[in-house]
């Protein structure tokens, strides 16, 4: 018998979450099922997706139950293995969710294979974040070479790997992060030809002046007051890749008028396009790609990531709200063990 | 010399134009450039891009000047040739504006060809709008057997042939217009499956009995209220292409919430694509086939069409007004001479 941690989902936030949406538990795996391996987190993946799985609205993912764990990716170390290829000691990732242990098929993970990279590389820049940049960069913004590509939470483990991407590519990188740490580190550590700080009060009017061109494809992964400062900007044929409004997740109604027919106006007028997606839809094709082009690339430095570690189980649900609100810089990664 | 009528642009609206924003004149051609051909207005489309050229926002094309002739592509039989290669008697098409006469370049016009349909087809139908409907469905929409296409003011010239080929490439149609005649003609005459009437109150919930499998490609013509009932229905990779907005030429400002959000998460969480287009972008691949493809259809009447004509050049702006809140049931034309 095996006793473990784990973080459920106690009630549903409204607005932003706090503290007591979640609880922690001590459970029990009395017997690992024939076929299953027991393994052990060594760290969580803490994504702005799994606020929306804290609600019930309709997605492409189902809620989290009330009392259920949360749900989260993992890199994990096999500790006992009832299955004929597994053997302890082996890494793998999976959706364990927040925590410490669970049982689980072997067939729902997947080997780690970073090379020469960290291990915690697998939950970001080569892992589903990394992957999100890359193939929504790949077939939905095509960056051309010159053309202005703009990024928001440009830090972040998509962002900063979109706006790698895009200068690898030809193209002109503008990065939108909050504040001046974070500014400074777009263009000195992830290469942004330049950076614009969206807590600025001058925001929108920085953006228009580091965007003489316009933008041709702006990276939506944040939404909110990003968007309307973009807006005016994107060129006639812009495409925009949407992977994640975090701004929105929390559902704040909107204050003031109503921005959607300026949207849509802008869309028409133009002729731009907006894709939302998500990274799964794209592995068939292009996961494979994916690994073999970026995992040298991370292994030797060529392209760079950044992570912020918080330490223990229990300091996710603190972690992960922050996050919500942009405290986070670079990937936000939680050592279980 | 040749005296004739034009209608210029008196004054720029705010929101809905009125007939004081045009003014009609007396003019007069000295004589005919060396080049040039001297042609007279039978037919003159109107159509709603055209509230967008008496505004100077940032579009797709400049505004027309105050003092200018309203812009229009119109049907005109050649009085007066100086090029070699055009004679008095034939039929050609060109941007000749509210005018009853004028003196063009033959390059910026083209011959009329629409084998056994009548002439008026080059403005509807076969021309532009259908073109519009055209190309949006093969290009961005791409409806597939078994789908189900929903579109917007679908007695009109665009989507009542959007209709019409979602119905031949095997998808179920839903048809949305305003008032019952229109929507009965939508079924009777059209070919929709269903119709739906956008001015009844129970819309939303109408709609969405008429979609039991939701939505997978609306075709966007028309903004307003008919947007905030389609998003719920439309499905996961749900295609939407945006040719025009009539609802928000008039720039009257949103009431209520913000309702961007609400799109923005949608597709987001659908995978949706939105693109707004002009035909123009399409015409080097798509114009020849669609000429080739569609003038047999319409000849045979497989393809269905609808015109409303009002007779003078002096009727222009009023019937050009009603049209913008919806009041022609069909391409809407002027019957200059």
């Amino acid at each position: 018998m095996s006793s473990y941690w784990q973080i459920v989902l106690a009630s549903r936030p409204e607005g932003r979450p706090r503290l007591n949406n979640f609880r922690i538990e001590k459970r029990s795996i009395l017997a690992l099922p024939d076929g299953n391996i027991l393994v052990r987190t060594l760290y969580l993946s803490l994504d702005p997706y799994m606020r929306g799985r804290m609600s019930d609205a309709r997605s492409y993912a189902s809620a989290v139950a009330i009392g259920a764990p949360m749900e989260g990716e993992a890199i994990a170390e096999i500790v006992e293995s009832r299955h004929p290829d597994y053997r302890p000691g082996e890494l793998i990732r999976a959706m364990i969710g927040w925590r410490t242990l669970a049982a689980i098929d072997p067939a729902t993970a997947r080997r780690i294979n970073v090379g020469r990279a960290p291990i915690t590389t697998a939950l970001g820049v080569l892992g589903m974040p990394g992957f999100t940049g890359y193939s929504g960069l790949k077939v939905i913004g095509q960056p051309k070479p010159g053309e202005t590509v703009a990024v928001a939470a440009a830090t972040g483990p998509v962002g900063s790997l979109v706006g790698q991407l895009a200068k690898r590519a030809g193209a002109r990188t503008v990065g939108i992060a909050g504040g001046p740490e974070k500014c400074r580190s777009l263009t000195t550590e992830f290469g942004f030809d330049r950076a614009v700080d969206h807590k600025s009060k001058s925001f929108a009017k920085a953006l228009s002046e580091v965007c003489p061109d316009g933008i041709d494809v702006y990276f939506e992964n944040v939404g909110g007051a990003v968007w309307p400062a973009v807006l005016p900007l994107l060129n006639r044929y812009g495409r925009v890749p949407i992977c994640g409004l975090v701004a929105h997740y929390n559902g704040e109604a909107g204050v003031g008028r109503d921005r959607l027919p300026d949207t849509m106006l802008a869309v028409l007028r133009r002729s731009l396009l907006l894709r939302g997606f998500i990274n799964s839809e794209f592995i068939s094709e292009h996961y494979d790609a994916f690994l073999s082009e970026l995992t040298p690339l991370v292994a030797t430095g060529a392209i760079r990531y950044r992570e912020d570690i918080v330490e223990g189980l229990e300091a996710a649900p603190a972690a992960f709200i922050g996050m919500l609100c942009g405290k986070n810089f670079g990937k936000l990664l939680v050592k279980v063990a």
